[in-house]
């Protein structure tokens, strides 16, 4: 079974591309778990506009919605910016709920994220359940907020805290059962 | 008092630039208020990048900043997109967060949105409130969601219902005392 | 598999348990579906305080939780009130959260929602996912806002509109599928 | 300048209503403040039922809505349930609505609360916002999140961590000028 992973942070240092290793890392130990991964950074969306849509959607849209299609769930560790959604993932998601088929549909999507503060974007994550919600995504109910992300890694990349990797370890073997289901 | 006025769609057509029109019409009526506006498609922002600010905000999101701080309340039409705020609105938002001084705080926001649908952008201006609230601004509680946009407007570009009108200046002319106050 | 459907809202002459009755004969008609049914009036709640759950957890919310427990999917026919989650709803839902074991924990619930307004209780419906997804309900991502209430029904008691009707029955087919997945 | 201050918890040792007391205390030192305080749990509301309603609106709603009109603003602190706002909070804005005049419109409301866990109520002030915003009030953009509530208090019921309390002193200061500004 495939899963597509990728931050809802452009930047190369993210605290969230380090968060989204350790996760990747994780899946691969699951038996019958392939890994599929890509930066949104990479790609390059504009900013979504109904002028460029109408012009021709972006091949790097498409490319992405391919992704999404080949996969059977998704995981994502975005940012929390401004209490809020991050503009990234966003504007990724917009781009794709406008490709036929819309491959994000009954997709399942589990929400995790990295924050340098004590509260672990909890608001953020909350705030990007509607847009998934929306589009028929089956948004797993719990999600991963992973507070004071800056003092949260190890220098090989991995989380500190044992039991905080316990735990994501429990809800991502979870999210597989969880994403099984609905293929 | 100037407030500045932009939509949170780019395209041309958009309905809700169609909608901001009517605003600023109606607002260049209120005595005391300039009208100042901005085509955030013009400004051609990338999608939020921690790379690209740390090269350097981008002189259009400065230019847009300057804008803010010059206002004294911000008049917004903005869509839904899937159940939530556009993604160009909340790109807008997370660039000019990151300027010093940071000119959302306590500035006065008033929401509004057209949309073809029947349910006229109330999710969508409901999840645009947080990112202003976290931010400081002090958003006006009552909003102004247009349904059925598609139908609503003369070819003069008036709105062809008067009730809709008349509640449209009434708020627009309530959020001018409510901007007052903040000054 | 057992159904339990409810009501939240209390009153009698409810549009929401009108909608709940129409819900209630369609899912009769879906082979395998068994439909029970619980009245939070008759339940006679009192509003959630500590100090009453520490002296003895109501009998009535006790008997609340075994009916979910017993049932392998939840269908909530709610209003919304100002603009969010109506508060016998909330109150139900914070009284089972205290029992032990919870029996909301991976339960599949499915909102709709009945309004005399435009609106159909979308925004109220939206508010309502947040203690479910929280307690770690499967809530079906799509949701029934039924606008315009009012006149919405025939002296029998059905929907008025063919194609609501027809959404309506395709919601509840869908909903039972997904919620036998996950016993 | 008269504010009304009341917790979203019943229970008689609930860490809201200590906090409620450390603001209120605050309060009292704000010249020209005239605290007021009401408890909810006195007051005795049933859950929100249309039938009690139209039997005749309880007396204990009608004193809790001269309350609310006699003041100039409101304090609120108020627990998360369940990561959405507390049942008790929702029930009593809920019946308070239905007066008229309805005592809710344009008052200023500041929403703080107190949580034993580390996220410090986030979820519920963001998510108990949109009734007030709904009825008209203003909300206050800032809140005041108290994580680890039960380490938070002195034996003499004073904030333990003196830049919390700090913060809680400015936000205090800034409501009562921003509570000025509506009368």
């Amino acid at each position: 079974m495939k899963l597509l992973c990728f931050s809802g942070s452009l930047r190369k240092a993210s605290l969230n591309k380090k968060l989204l290793k350790v996760e990747m890392e994780i899946l691969k130990g699951i038996s019958g778990v392939e890994v599929a991964h890509v930066d949104l950074q990479e790609l390059q969306f504009p900013v979504y506009d109904g002028d460029i849509e109408a012009a021709g959607i972006p091949p790097s849209v498409r490319k992405f919605g391919e992704l999404i299609q080949e996969a059977r769930g998704l995981i994502i560790a975005s940012p929390e910016y401004n209490g809020s959604i991050s503009s990234p993932l966003k504007n990724a998601v917009d781009w794709v709920s406008r490709l036929k088929p819309m491959p994000l549909e009954k997709k399942p999507v589990l929400l995790t994220g990295a924050s340098p503060g004590g509260f672990g974007t909890v608001l953020g994550l909350r705030h990007a359940r509607a847009p998934f919600e929306k589009l028929g995504n089956f948004v797993h109910p719990q999600s991963f907020p992973l507070s004071k992300a800056g003092e949260a890694f190890t220098p090989d990349g991995d989380l500190v805290d044992a039991a905080s990797k316990q735990r994501l370890v429990g809800l991502l073997t979870e999210f597989v059962v969880f994403a099984r289901m609905f293929s």
